[in-house]
């Protein structure tokens, strides 16, 4: 089948997606965990709509500005968490302007971020609740012990301005035991210094289904899940069949009989491995490797014919399907198999 | 010293631009070779004006959108090449719309995308300049052999609405030898046959200062030159104080002595490696390695003690300035090592 599309172009299967969220939202009911998805997967306000109406209850933003994009693209997110360090004027004036609108929390894993929040919203009418960022394991952001946690979670709850609001980690996958130890001993250690801890966040597509693993946590922020990629299904987490989002791109050059030329390169596809190899996944076609990209063509390879010809379309899933969203202005949506309209990727590019 | 610019942000010093522009345009001066700037590295309008002050005789594109920015966004580019088979009725209208402004010529590597542009070109009334591309051992697009180039010139020479407007490759860094052996075969064929060969044309920012090894090139197209990057440093063709783009970006955390936190991930420096070990460099700091990246955050490591605080700044010369330049929707403008305004990036995120 050839469709109507220009190429190269993102398609999102939006019954696809809507079974993706329902699926996991069903686990998290059973096991009694909110969920907060992680918007960066998709980047659209009508998708976070489709995600609250499976129960989730609210959204998880990365930047600011990613945050804003959402709010003002859907009246009907009124409860966002960005998880990150954030500092600098321009930014806490955006934040102050957000706290206002919506439901708001932020995260911090050191004192400078604390006291650069403090500083600002003490001056403002509405406090913000601030988490506590852990590292149980990923070994990026995030305080390094249980005690440092609750160092920390004492400053936020003394700072003028703030209100703390818990615990935020984003674990490797499955590290949930790790994750349940670190998570008990800051939670006993909060509490025994008079502090409540409302919320433990935790998140991950990979191990959700493993998250009543760590009983501790109290919400968790699924991101890829909705769309799922090739990465997932490599791990086993998914299939091919529910994967959400595919590229779609047209055989340019078939330049050898083993070889072919997609108009869809890095541009499109990101050089984003995962600890893969290759470059996506061909649909229909397990003997073809994508060896190589450039900004506009991506190689196909086969060890045999590779059966293709010169203005043929090819779906591929790629490696990581939140980075592919981020290079497209708009989507297509397909309903029932056929392409129904476009949504512009609203919170594209947003990384301030 | 601290910017007041928020952060993630790219950084273009066009002093440093302007000089990378002049030394190679004052090589291709010397050795009689045209200078056709690739703009897929900057995307900027304003850049290439700079680079046709220089001497450059047009500019080169990847895509008909890409085309469509750069001379909606100036009107003193007059002469364009697009590098790419083109498929596709949307396309071809929109060429055809170009074609009636500008010096127009694109590529073709095969028999479908000559047919489909002279099906097109055969009613308009002005005719398109078609170059045959060919494979000199990059092994992506191209016919592989100097007859299939020669059948291919034939084959526009006579389709109706085409123009046979010569050769042209990208060759693999280091092939001056097997490009001058295979054009000279080629252009022997062609001219045998009865046609003139008006351009044979190169590229490459590695290989630009050798251009004149592969005489029969009349033509160059360097992109990454204008900015400069890791990849090239390491290279050894460019020093750091030769890179014009550089991503200033905030330490956000500090979670380990030897770990710092940056705002800037794969949506700002891309997982781009060409073959590096690590993200980019960051100026000033030899010991750092950049060892991983999520979607907004970047993970520095030194052997030793990090030595950055949080709320710090610093300057990273990504592995690929092209693929960065993709990233983002404007980039500040430095002159005389202050920043002088922003400049939209028109051309970014054109894929079709």
């Amino acid at each position: 089948m050839t469709l109507s599309i220009e190429t190269p172009a993102v398609l999102v299967d939006l019954d696809v997606a809507r079974r993706n969220v329902l699926a996991f939202q069903a686990y998290a009911d059973r096991h009694g965990i909110r969920v907060r998805p992680h918007i960066k997967t998709h980047k659209l306000p009508q998708m976070a709509e489709l995600q609250l109406d499976a129960g989730a209850v609210g959204i998880t933003c990365q930047k600011v500005s990613e945050a804003e994009a959402m709010v003002e693209g859907s009246a009907r997110i009124r409860d966002v968490l960005i998880t990150y360090n954030i500092l600098g004027e321009e930014k806490l004036t955006r934040l102050e302007r957000l706290n206002t609108r919506v439901t708001l929390s932020v995260v911090a894993d050191n004192r400078t971020v604390v006291e650069g929040l403090s500083a600002h919203f003490a001056r403002t009418e509405k406090t913000l609740t601030v988490l506590v960022e852990c590292n149980t394991g990923a070994d990026r952001c995030g305080v390094a012990t249980p005690a440092e946690a609750a160092r920390l979670a004492r400053l936020i709850a003394d700072a003028p301005g703030l209100r703390f609001g818990g615990l935020m980690t984003y674990p490797p996958v499955g590290a949930a035991a790790q994750l349940e130890s670190f998570m008990r001993e800051a939670k006993r250690l909060i509490e025994a210094d008079g502090l409540e801890v409302p919320s433990i966040t935790s998140g991950g597509t990979p191990s959700m289904m493993q998250a009543a693993e760590a009983p501790i946590a109290t919400e968790y922020r699924p991101g890829t899940y909705v769309y799922n990629d090739r990465s997932l299904v490599v791990r086993g987490v998914a299939t091919w069949e529910d994967c959400a989002l595919t590229v779609l791109a047209t055989v340019v050059s078939v330049p050898a009989e083993n070889r072919a030329i997609i108009d869809a390169g890095s541009k499109v596809l990101t050089s984003d491995l995962l600890g893969l190899t290759g470059y996506g996944h061909v649909l229909g076609r397990d003997d073809i490797r994508i060896d190589q990209l450039s900004e506009e063509h991506g190689r196909l390879v086969s060890d045999g014919p590779i059966g293709l010809a010169v203005g043929e379309q090819v779906r591929i899933v790629p490696n990581h399907a939140c980075v592919v969203t981020n290079m497209f202005d708009a989507v297509h949506i397909f309903e029932g198999g056929v392409p129904k309209e476009k949504w512009v990727v609203v919170a594209r590019g947003r990384v301030l």
